[in-house]
C-alpha cells in the first residue's frame, strides 16, 4: 500500500454520492437514536421518525442537543444500544465544572473511531514504519486511547508515553527514534525548550511530524512549533462527545481541517438564532454522528466557533474543510452589531514582535457609545521611543479594523501591567450599560 | 456462551498434551529468537538451534536471560521480528533505577496478550455484562492498557478511570454501577476509606469482584480488602517483560494462581545455583514466552520468589498454580544454611493484632554465631502488661520458628521506634562479619 489515501474511495467520494451516504446513515442513526429515552421523547414531541427525514436539510426539523441535555440525562439517558450486552467503553469529561458528560461506545464504535484516527494520521504521511509517540493523558481523556488505537490500527510502532515527564519523553524520542508525536501546542513548545536544556538541537531529532490539538492555537503558534522542532505540525480537531480525536484533521496542504463527512454531518449556525450561516461565515459548529451505534448524538451544539472553507482542496479529498477553531460561542461578543471572537483579535496581535502575549479587551459605554478598548502588553524587546510605539499602535489599529470591521481603541501597556490569568485567560471585560 | 471457561479446550488440556504444545511452541520461539542480535550470539555460543531442543528439559541448555542482559542490549537488541514493519507497541519500565527495560509487541502479540487477560477475567466470573473499572495508571505501565484491551476483548463495559482521584473513582463506581475493579491492594483499602468518608457503605455498592496485583501482599491483606469492600478479591500476577497482566491469575478457588502454560514455560530455580528446585519448594521464577513473536524472552530471571503448588485444582484447569509471590530473590538471605525471605516473617507477624506493620530483621554475628533478630513495633491497641507482652513475644517466636526453621530473637518495640521507610521498606539489615 503506497497510496496517498487510507481509504481512497471514501476520502475522494464525489460530493453528491457522499451526501447520499450521509442521508442513508442519518436515517439509520435516527432509527437507532429513537431507542434512547432522551431521543425517544424528543422525536415523539416533534413527530420525527427515520421516514420523516428525506433530505439532509430535513435534519433541521430536529431540535439541537446541548451539553445541558446530556447533563440532565446523566449518565445513560442518551444511550440507544444494549449497553449491558454491547457496551465496551465509557469516556467521560472531567466534570470539573459540573456533572460530567458521558459517552458509551460499542465495539463497532471503537473500530470506526480507530479507523478515523488512522485515516487522519495516514493523511499527513504517517505510515506503519513510523514511530508514533503519544504525550496525551490516557484514561478517560480521549486523546490517549483515541490516538493509541488509531496509530495501532495504522500499524505504526506506538510509544504510549502518556502526559508529563519531559526528560523521559525526550529519552523516548531519542532512544526509540520517534518520528511522529502527538502533543498539545504548549507542550510541544515546552519540549523544544527541554531538548535545548538537555543539549540536544531540537530541530535535529528523528521527529518529522507533529499532531497538535486539544488546545486552541493560532497559525503563528503552529509555525513557531514547526520552526522550533524542525517538523511539520498538523492541526487536529476532536471532542469527547464526538469520540475524541479523528473528527477533523489537516491534510498536508495545511489549509483547513477535513471533516470526515461519512461519519459526521456538519452544520454551522448562528449561535444567537440557531439558523444556518452562509458557507464561509463563522458560526457555531453543530454535529451529528453518522456511524455511531451505542450512543448517537444528533445536532449537538459544540459551542466551538469556526467556518467552512470554500473551494476544493488540492489534496483530492472531497470532505469539507473547516477553519481552525476561532473560540467558543460563549466567548463571542457583539459590538456595534458585529459578532467578534477574541481569537480574531489575538490573530492580529501575535504578528507584532513588539508585543507580549497578554492582552485584554474591554467593552464600555462612553458618551452613550459602545467602545471597544484593546490593551496589550509590550514585549521585553520593544523600543521606548514614543514615535516608534505610536507607529506600531496605528498599524495594530488598522489591521484590527480590517479583521473585525470595528475600529477599537488600542493601548500599549508595560509588561506585567495587565492581570495575569491562572488557568483559562479572561480576555473580555464587558462594562457596558446595555449589555 | 455460559461456560466456566473462556477457552475450555486450552484451559483444561490434559498435561501431556499441554507439554506437547509447549515443546512445539518453544521450538518455534527459539527459531524466532535466533533473529535477534542478542539471542543469535547466545545461541551460537551455546550451539543452540530449534532442532537441538527435543524436550522441555532441553531448555536448560540455554543460558538465563537477565535484566542486566536487557539493559546491556537496550533498547532493541532482543527484538527478533521486523520492528519497522510489524512492531505496533513499545512498553518500557520506568527506568528509575537505571536504564529502562523495553518490550516491543507485534499485533499478534497484543492480540494474544488481550486474550490472556480476557481469559483471567472470565475465570473469576467477569462477563460481557459486567462493568469493569481500571484504576491503574495507563501509558507505559502495562496495568493500564493491558487490562483495558483484555476487558474490551471480553466485551465488558470498561471504565478507563486511570490512577488517582479517589472521589472520582467512587463517583464512577456509583454512577456507572461498576461491578469489577482493578486496583493495587493498598489503593483498594484507600478506596474503602474514602467510601466511608463520603458516607457510602463500602460493602454495599455494585462492586462484586476485585482484581488485585502489582504490589506484594499477604492473604490477610486480601481478606481485609474483601471484608472492607464486600467483594471477592483475586490475585493477579504479571510483569512488563512478560507483557504485563495476564500471566497468572487466581481462579475462584482462591488457592494459587494458574499460570497460562500455553503461553509461558515456567521454571523455579534455586537463585544461588541456578538449578531447578523440587516442585513445591520456593525458588526464583524463570519464564520463557511461548507465544510472542516480536520479542521472545527465553529463561528470563524474574527475581520473583514463589513455588509451584502441588495437586490438581478443583476448577478443572490443568495449568499449574503458583503460590503468591514471596518476595524478590534479591531480598532473600541465608542464615544457618536456610534460605529465608522477609515475606515469610511478615506473614507470621501480620496475624497478631497486637503488632503494627513496621518491622526490621537484623542479621548479626554474636559470639561467632549468626543470629537473626526480629524487631517489630507494637500497635496502638496493644497492652502495657509485661506478662501479656511476654506471652505474645513467645508465641511469635514459636510461629516464626515453625515457618522459617530458625529460631529468631524477637523484640517488641514501641510504635515509631523503627526507621520509617520512604518508598520501598528496608526490611533486612545484615551486620554479619562473614556475609
Amino acid at each position: 500500500m503506497n497510496s496517498k489515501y487510507w481509504e481512497q474511495e471514501i476520502e475522494t467520494m464525489p460530493r453528491e454520492q457522499l451526501r447520499q451516504l450521509q442521508l442513508q446513515r442519518l436515517k439509520k442513526t435516527i432509527a437507532i437514536a429513537a431507542n434512547s429515552p432522551f431521543y425517544k421523547k424528543v422525536f415523539q414531541e416533534n413527530n420525527i421518525t427515520a421516514d420523516s427525514i428525506n433530505s439532509l436539510e430535513d435534519i433541521r426539523k430536529i431540535p439541537f442537543t446541548t451539553k445541558a441535555d446530556m447533563r440532565a440525562n446523566y449518565p445513560f439517558g442518551l444511550v440507544a444500544g444494549n449497553m449491558r450486552e454491547d457496551g465496551v467503553r465509557i469516556h467521560s469529561s472531567s466534570g470539573t465544572t459540573g456533572t460530567p458528560t458521558v459517552i458509551v461506545h460499542s465495539q463497532h464504535d471503537l473500530d470506526s473511531w480507530a479507523n478515523l484516527v488512522a485515516r487522519c494520521l495516514y493523511m499527513v504521511g504517517i505510515r506503519k514504519t513510523d514511530v508514533f509517540q503519544n504525550s496525551s493523558g490516557y484514561g478517560m481523556f480521549t486523546g490517549g486511547l483515541g490516538f493509541q488505537y488509531g496509530a495501532e490500527r495504522l500499524g505504526a510502532l506506538t510509544v504510549p508515553a502518556a502526559a508529563g515527564n519531559s526528560k523521559r519523553q525526550i529519552k523516548f524520542i531519542t532512544d526509540f527514534k520517534t518520528t511522529a508525536l502527538h502533543a498539545i501546542p504548549s507542550y510541544a513548545i515546552r519540549l523544544a525548550e527541554v531538548f535545548q536544556s538537555e543539549g540536544i538541537d531540537p530541530t535535529n531529532t528523528s521527529l518529522k511530524t507533529l499532531v497538535i490539538g486539544a488546545e486552541p492555537h493560532t497559525d503563528e503558534q503552529r509555525k513557531k512549533i514547526e520552526r522550533m522542532l524542525g517538523v511539520k505540525a498538523y492541526n487536529s480537531f476532536g471532542m469527547t462527545e464526538m469520540n475524541g480525536p479523528g473528527v477533523a484533521f489537516e491534510c498536508t496542504e495545511q489549509n483547513g481541517m477535513h471533516f470526515w463527512e461519512d461519519c459526521y454531518l456538519v452544520e454551522i449556525i448562528n449561535p444567537e438564532t440557531g439558523e444556518p450561516v452562509p458557507d464561509g461565515e463563522i458560526g457555531e459548529l453543530v454535529l451529528t454522528t453518522l456511524d455511531r451505534e451505542m450512543m448517537p448524538l444528533i445536532r449537538y451544539r459544540t459551542r466551538d466557533l469556526t467556518r467552512i472553507l470554500p473551494g476544493e482542496c488540492p489534496c483530492g479529498r472531497t470532505h469539507l474543510r473547516i477553519d481552525r477553531i476561532k473560540g467558543r460561542s460563549d466567548d463571542m461578543f457583539i459590538i456595534k452589531g458585529v459578532n467578534i471572537f477574541p481569537m480574531q483579535v489575538e490573530k492580529v496581535l501575535v504578528q507584532f514582535p513588539q508585543l507580549g502575549s497578554n492582552y485584554l479587551i474591554t467593552l464600555d459605554t462612553i458618551n452613550n457609545q459602545d467602545e471597544m478598548i484593546v490593551e496589550v502588553e509590550l514585549s521585553d524587546l520593544s523600543t521606548d521611543s514614543y514615535i516608534e510605539l505610536e507607529k506600531v499602535r496605528k498599524e495594530i489599529t488598522r489591521q484590527l479594523k480590517d479583521e473585525i470591521l470595528v475600529t477599537p481603541k488600542v493601548k500599549l501597556v508595560k509588561k506585567g501591567t495587565l492581570p495575569q490569568s491562572e488557568g483559562k485567560a479572561v480576555r473580555v471585560k464587558d462594562l457596558r450599560n446595555n449589555k
